[in-house]
């Protein structure tokens, strides 16, 4: 796609000061942008670019005053890194709207139901049943099981799984190999040591503004009237593992390969880092930040908590005590040495 | 699909006290039951519940007496919990065996043989030589690769990947985006610091009642006789990495997110909680149990041990290290202060 | 596929004491071996296995005299092992050669240019304007999305998802599930709690050599211009995340369920274990080894540094540590016993 400079001088209703009849078609950084590209200068800092880049054109700020004369054109706008970031948000909504239409063969079932604007890629599967919103975008290999339901404007991309009968809102993105309502991982053990499976006839809910990860797993509920729940605005990160009957509260995010296990419950406005895990059947209260790799077994009881360590406590604490971790052959040697003094003070 | 209570009665061999003409179409928790539902008391804490259940019928023990009067339809049988269960098992059976036949586009190559009551959804890929059993479900986007076999009543949900000559036993279940048969991570080193990589011509094997989570990756063995072997009635929940050569025991649980390196042998009746990390070529005796997050470099030398940390250790022993460790930063002043005050002694 | 002895033999230069005639099928460990299989004998430890084995052939050193009569047929050659290993390269590189042409139906968009001995498997999807080389195989449920370019003699494993703009080399293997390309996970967080994605426009690169283990997933970059670079030769295990903007060096190998954070840079031949997490921001200076579960947060300062522990730092100083950890209890109580005779001594 390519844009005059005016073209988005008058969407970000910012002035030009140069050729503004050039045409751009991406986007970069400054420091790395080639002709036919559209940079940023926000920060001062980096100001000295700005004067030996190859963009085409730089969003600056209205009251900018080059210091030298420019190669390039400028835009000025009120805050250039925003103007910048929608930008980026209007190109990204328009790279998805071009895919449109059905790509034959595609898969769907009976009484299926699909808004304006799909796309349908080839080899996507939608079963029977399924209600889908308008501009909803199911890419290739995607499959969509009998009687799910997904709101408007959600991206399915390729290869990603619903099972059957899963809620998903407006706004949701579900990346490539993410798999949302497979079976809870629940066994019942039998008196010969062999397990029987519990079967699992509950549902995954996504609320609205939900973010999959790709070959993230979350699994259906238990029981048939239970959902496995994704609050509204909750971004997963990638190969995380969210098991069955747990509930992510709303706007909480958490990174990659981190894992909550079943029937926990966390609130509103976490932030989950890379590779923890969560015990079952935990709940943790809003606004605590957990960091990479820590183990939770128990909620801390105040809001705005950062927990490291597995079994995670008080992160300060904890840096504390890995000081003295890091000395311990030294301390053991200490204690050695004080001994023997002791002794040999009582035997004197 | 609707049944009535009297027909679910007949079928648990149970007695109705109530209406036994109306129709359920779902199993729920007693308390969140509604019209249509179908719920059962077992734990007499629960019991205050019945009194307002919604729930179109609820099954309790033979023995139990109401205290007040109730809306809901009693069915009374010997033990509610397994009744229960075993109705959530029918059902969860009835649903599957919906599925039946083949949907087209559907791939299949020369020289396979599938049983009756089959089911291979739209874009399900069965490769050549391959031989399947009776009643097996294969989803949509599953890939069955070429000479593999696959015995009764498998499961293979949508976009499972069955590399070719995986051998698969009766009764598993291998979830979405799961992997069966990759190549084993094996590079040898080369003279130049680059590797090249070493041949995997193994297979994998699946005995019966195996149970494969979504996007769980089990690797191909070395070597062309020789198997990668996940044993009889084994689960393994979602995102685990089984490396090339393991062998996973009887019987034996793993949780979402661990991992065993390659050459490990896991025996027998274990269980292993989530993103454990088990060494290569460890062999770990049966009925061992691995806390979540530990990392195993050697197996304890008796049945029957519970591990924790990384490297693992017995799980009371590591508890009371961890206690310390929580205050070594009190510890180390303490040490500190004993130290000058032998000092102190010292030259008195 | 079938070989008599003496074509084997002189593919490898080598010489024939025994029949000749026969054919062998597959390759095998001597003490696993069956009729038809051919084995080698490199470590004289294993010379046993050799009077015992049901191979057909034995592949040994020239030098190599039995101490009895044998059922078996040696061949004869300079280096055993490297014999056997190029063999097992050749027969690995014949049974993946044998797929060639295109199983329908397949999709191919428009501008689009494949090279001769290319396999598309059924369901395979490549978008428009894609340009793939010679000797590509492209399995089942592979997608490779529009204006990705791939070089020669790759392997795209059945599910592989490849989003559109990737840039691969030649000789790459990807395996089922990997996805390549997703979104990276990047949110700015709105006044009132929530957060809006920032739309990722960059790419992922591969340059040759590279191999990707089985849903491994790699983000694509922020910046239209920007990369998410996998270097010459790195080998990648399976379920593996790595994040936006991340580069990884020559020849580095990580293994399964490893993370790296975004915009994090690993250096050359390095060794990283499984489940490591590595934090964003981080350089980590080439010939760096990392311990399996350790958290990386700063790299090394000297090349060929040996890291454990979360946060990571020195192996032989962690593993002292730990032998103190594993007595903290000890030395608490040894501590309290001095504490008590230095108060005795100053009450004397």
């Amino acid at each position: 796609m390519k844009f005059t400079i005016e073209q988005i001088a008058t969407m970000l209703g910012g002035e030009i000061e140069g050729d503004g009849s050039a045409e751009v078609n991406r986007l970069s950084k400054i420091q790395d942008a080639e002709k036919g590209s559209i940079a940023f200068l926000s920060n001062p800092k980096y100001e000295s670019h700005l004067y030996e880049t190859r963009a085409s054109a730089v969003i600056v700020s209205k009251d900018f005053q080059p210091k030298s004369s420019l190669e390039t054109t400028l835009i000025k706008v009120e805050d250039p890194y925003s103007s910048f970031s929608r930008l980026l948000e209007e190109y990204s909504r328009m790279l998805h709207s071009q895919k449109q239409g059905v790509e034959e063969p595609a898969f769907i079932g009976e009484n299926t139901s699909t808004g304006e604007g799909i796309y349908r890629g080839a080899f996507s599967y939608v079963g029977s049943g399924v209600s889908i919103g308008q501009n909803v975008k199911i890419y290739p290999h995607a499959f969509v099981g009998d009687n799910t339901t997904i709101g408007d404007n959600c991206i399915i991309y390729a290869g990603a799984k619903i099972y059957e009968g899963t809620e998903i809102g407006d706004n949701c993105v579900i990346h490539s190999g993410a798999v949302i309502g497979s079976d809870g991982f629940g066994f019942a053990p039998q008196p010969d040591g062999s397990y029987k499976a519990i079967p699992q006839l509950g549902k995954v809910k996504l609320e609205n503004n939900v973010s999959i990860g790709a070959n993230t797993t979350i699994d259906c509920a238990t029981f048939d009237s239970d959902y496995t729940l994704i609050k509204e605005g909750v971004k997963l990160d990638n190969l995380i593992q969210i098991a069955h009957n747990v509930e992510i509260g709303e706007h909480t995010v958490i990174a990659a390969q981190a894992g909550v296990s079943g029937s926990s419950k966390i609130g509103n406005n976490c932030m989950i880092g890379g590779q923890v895990g969560v015990s079952g059947h935990v709940e943790i209260i809003g606004k605590t930040s957990i960091a990479a790799q820590s183990g939770i077994m128990k909620s801390p009881k105040d809001e705005g908590a950062v927990l490291i360590g597995s079994p995670a406590f008080d992160h300060k604490q904890y840096l504390k005590c890995y000081v003295v971790f890091r000395k311990l052959p030294d301390l053991d040697q200490r204690l050695k040495e004080l001994e023997e003094k002791v002794l040999n003070l009582r035997t004197v």
